[in-house]
């Protein structure tokens, strides 16, 4: 049975992957803080010791909160360095993707548009897009997809923590409303369901026609 | 029944977006050369009057063949600024897309890198490519999701023309083989069927993990 | 001595750029619309006749007045394809570019952002900018640099036509200001004046920092 | 009398600029290894405590030695996490900016196009080019102007042990040559002594026209 791995899988879009991988006959492990901590290394490395495998893999982790630039400490740094960029490259160095799967990573519009409030997510989430696309290449050999999802306002708590007045802030988006997580839930289930492979290599705007820039 | 218009739906991959439509009941009208002549306003307009709403619309049309930059005469220029341009901006601008609805483009990886061979092409899929962005808004209002499709190296017809050496080529690709044409349509069948409408305003590279460029 | 034709060289940043250089004792041709109007081909192959060779060309021109999507007539469209593509187009195609030469365009940020208001001009410029990367790499071969710069809000009699209220429009950029003619034309300057030959095939935002995607 | 730090600047492209803005009456402070390493920490405090306050900064560092991403050790991406990233993070959070003032950014072209080889350089590069690009909007307040420049193929040592054999490279550039540090140097000097504030948060390719993509 196809087997997947859902980083962050117990809530907001995590969740809603999950729920919807299940819904196709996968074996889906939601795995939550307690399973792995992307922040803390060691975590990393105790999940991978018995999580060595998967057909599918969801690199998707929360952020931090929002902090102006001058008062992030080096700590800050470390942590979030860890938990958005060096937790995930620890797995992608030690697990193996069997032939013909997916990694999907859940970044965010962020790295498009570098966000002040959101600086620390800006910058890692942009590094490991990086590193993720350049292994998209290697993958591919594998018959391997690598499709990286940069989702713009979607309703999660996280989203309701971060913006004030939500109702007011839906007036101003082009769709008048926040994108739902089974959206992004149905289209990475979509894409596995159809079998379709073509599609790496590629960050997708998800994003309800919100962001300004052409590409 | 959902009602869906694919221009260039004879062959290639308007063909294959046209077969995956039809596998999920709904009433395609796949269009050919006879139907509607993209490149000639005329033909565009005789279209409209008896086609003139949809649920569905698929923005597809060929290039011309490779041509330098130096030899390009105005006629053709003009030519293929009503194929590649003009007559998709006649049919948004007469065509009323009922809510809720789709409206894909298919454009080609030359509008992020513009090749010499296909000038033409590079030139006028980004002009429209421009418009389409600025129209995801406006659509948004009324729940219709607006999704440019960027194909590579994709196994059409065209592409066997335009290649030498296709399977010398594709030993050169990350995927070691060309896109199928059924990956896109069964992409956008998927998208459809899941009812995924915050997918919208994007442009999405489709080419097997060939392109370096980050986004 | 040096020559440079600056088309569009009667106002605004046309002017700016033809005055800088006129300091660094180049023989500067500032057209205008009665030397040359690039929306009528007849009257830019007229011009060609006479000017058939330069070391220095700055392709620039105003756009189109706001004017919605839907109200855009065939002529409009077929006009500024003019003005904004193919007779730049006729341009590169005839005029001889002396080895060592440069050549500016002088587009706008809506290549990036398209926009609502100046649809036309985000399509055309784009399709213009498409061109000029492809041809970068030819006249790379000569020495000839090639160099898209993409303006923001500067203050030309246009911007203050364009923008309603310009003094509360500043208060909005993060410079608090519209960016100055001069810079550009001393930006123009500076390169050739320091003969900069490496700068080409590059798209140069030029905004005061007011775009906020990343490249 | 207007000061300048210039870090890396006892080779390569950093040398070139400090040599370029001392032919413009600038009080240059090269530094070199020994002054300042960004990939300690305390190094950098150490640097800071002395020189708290400048005119002009150059952010600017070599990077790793090729290595595959299998073999990068978690030892590895800290010291270049340092080195690429906190270190500049670490400067501009304590050092002040004089009005008026100028920071340039040497990243690299590796930041649009990651590299296989130099996977570590794309992602911590990228990430520091969010920072900037988001900083840049601050700074702008005060008159100071943030400038990207990633350069392409330049002819320094570090070029030269990075390409097995630069003569046959050469061939493959669009203008059959490497760029001269000196270009970038003279660039740098050119803005500042034309007083070009209003090229800022922007990303400028220095490549010879040699990539692809259109932005």
């Amino acid at each position: 049975m196809t087997k997947a791995i859902v980083l962050g899988g117990s809530r907001g879009i995590g969740k809603a992957i999950s729920d919807s991988l299940k819904t196709i006959d996968i074996d889906v492990f939601a795995t939550s803080q307690k399973d792995i901590d992307t922040s803390n290394l060691n975590s990393v490395k105790e999940f991978l010791k018995i999580n060595n495998e998967t057909d599918i893999l969801i690199l998707n982790t929360g952020g931090p909160k929002p902090k102006p630039f001058s008062t992030v400490t080096e700590e800050d740094w470390n942590k979030y360095h860890n938990q958005l960029f060096l937790g995930f490259v620890t797995i992608l160095q030690n697990i193996k993707l069997n032939d013909g799967g997916y990694i999907f990573l859940i970044s965010s519009n962020v790295i498009k548009e570098p966000n002040e409030k959101l600086i620390i997510s800006s910058a890692y989430r942009a590094a490991f897009s990086e590193v993720f696309k350049v292994l998209s290449k290697e993958y591919a050999q594998n018959n391997i997809s690598c499709i990286n999802i940069a989702p713009g306002p979607i309703n999660t708590d996280r989203t309701q923590e971060l913006i004030e007045n939500v109702e007011e802030f839906e007036k101003t988006l082009p769709m008048k409303r926040l994108g739902k997580p089974e959206e992004i839930g149905n289209f990475v289930k979509a894409i596995i369901e159809n079998d379709i492979k073509y599609l790496s290599g590629v960050t997708i705007n998800f994003d309800g026609a919100n962001s300004n820039y052409i590409f």
